[in-house]
């Protein structure tokens, strides 16, 4: 068996996420479905970062495995050939090794979340933002999200459907940056809980448009309840952008791998 | 009669082009469409910038006349509601002089054109970019773009359907920015000839992948013969980004106006 791992750019709008449901079509099946029809091997695909329907990837990792051998490239170009009318692209393709695992060896998930706050609706970037038509307070928005970097019980950031074990994640970065008519929220941990990154945009929202103080978002946290927060942001506007790995060798520091070289 | 300037974007993706044409939906049809339902008045809207079928943009501008009076935010936002089914949004309205016109009193036109210079297929930038899956060196185009720059005859990059009365322009600004993945091309000029910014994306193309020299453009501007230069690059990845008129007060400089306050 020779086991890849992929790296994944998806458009999540037609999606009903990454995982296969019954409820429509999932990037899951379409990858399945390219590789079926390249290798001839039907497979099972592990993702290591979760992205609900509508929701985005730059760069969602995944891993299976094939009988048969293929250059890496080949690997990449086949797929990308077989998901052309899908809006699903593989950035990169690697040959690892047979531990190598998307979700467990994982170390690090970035998201980004972006805001479109304006009063026109988006035209160019319609489903890949959520539209705020309001002007929203970004100096006041990174004061509140310093509270939540760090070490903390989210229970008030989670999903009813959660499944993770513990509600105790650490935050390693949560800022808050302009960018033109955008207000763009990054996210870094090792994990998340279900619509973490959702629910913490929309809360801080509320801060954005003065309608909540750092205080509210302090008080929320310390609560331990989903319904002391804010409301979940849209899934447009949620992007997983990286994952981050071991370097290949045993005892390394976390890999920053150049793609496959064109 | 009231004039009214207003600002708009749009993805060009499923449009025919600003204009109204036969064989399909035009964005022209949809701004008149939403007006006529928002006023009851049925006008011609006049662009100050061309946008051919699929070609994006951030930044067109149109006047039109009501024999009503409307205060110039509640247009944007009356016309917002009624454009919300399309990929079309007006970012600012403004009751104007009645001698404005959106396309002879231009001063300047701005345009990007975005390559996506790798590997994998687009796919969350689909239709909205150039996917040439080579590297392109960014040097060799930049030096070549600056054989462009300044006033020539453009003849060699100029639409056989152009209907200009002269194919001579004064090229403000060829710049060719990386952006990530990304080649930018950014031209400003007072006017463009058909298929002018296109036509010489196509060509410095070519120079980024090594096929062309720059000695190999300069005789293609020389030779003022469509056939001695590239090929037409796609309309997916162009954007009017921006036309800038004198400001409202005679005698002044361009205008940087702002937008409507929300």
């Amino acid at each position: 068996l020779t086991r890849f791992k992929l790296t994944i750019e998806y458009d999540g709008t037609g999606f009903v996420g990454w995982q296969r449901q019954d409820n429509g079509p999932s990037v899951q099946a379409a990858v399945e479905e390219a590789i079926r029809r390249f290798s001839g091997e039907t497979v099972s695909t592990l993702a290591g970062g979760r992205t609900d329907a509508g929701v985005h990837a730059l760069g969602q990792v995944i891993h299976f495995d094939l009988t048969r051998g293929f250059a890496a490239r080949t690997v990449r170009d086949a797929l990308n050939a077989h998901l052309r009318p899908q809006p699903v692209a593989v950035l990169e393709a690697e040959e690892v090794a047979a531990d190598f695992h998307a979700r467990f060896s994982a170390l690090e998930r970035a998201y980004r979340y972006r805001i479109l706050a304006r009063r026109a609706p988006p035209a160019l970037e319609r489903g890949r933002v959520w539209h705020v038509a309001k002007p929203l307070n970004v100096a006041a928005m990174s004061a509140a999200a310093r509270l939540l970097v760090g070490h903390h019980d989210f229970t008030s950031f989670r999903a009813a459907a959660c499944q993770a074990r513990s509600p105790i994640k650490t935050l390693d970065e949560l800022e808050i940056v302009r960018a033109g008519e955008e207000v763009r929220v990054h996210a870094r941990a090792r994990s998340f809980l279900h619509h973490m990154v959702r629910n913490i945009v929309g809360t801080l929202a509320l801060v954005g448009e003065a309608k909540w103080s750092a205080a509210d978002v302090a008080a929320a946290l310390a609560a331990r309840d989903r319904a002391a927060a804010g409301p979940t942001a849209p899934a447009a506007g949620l992007y997983l952008v990286r994952i981050a790995y071991p370097a290949m060798g045993a005892g390394q520091a976390p890999s920053a791998r150049r793609p496959t070289p064109i």
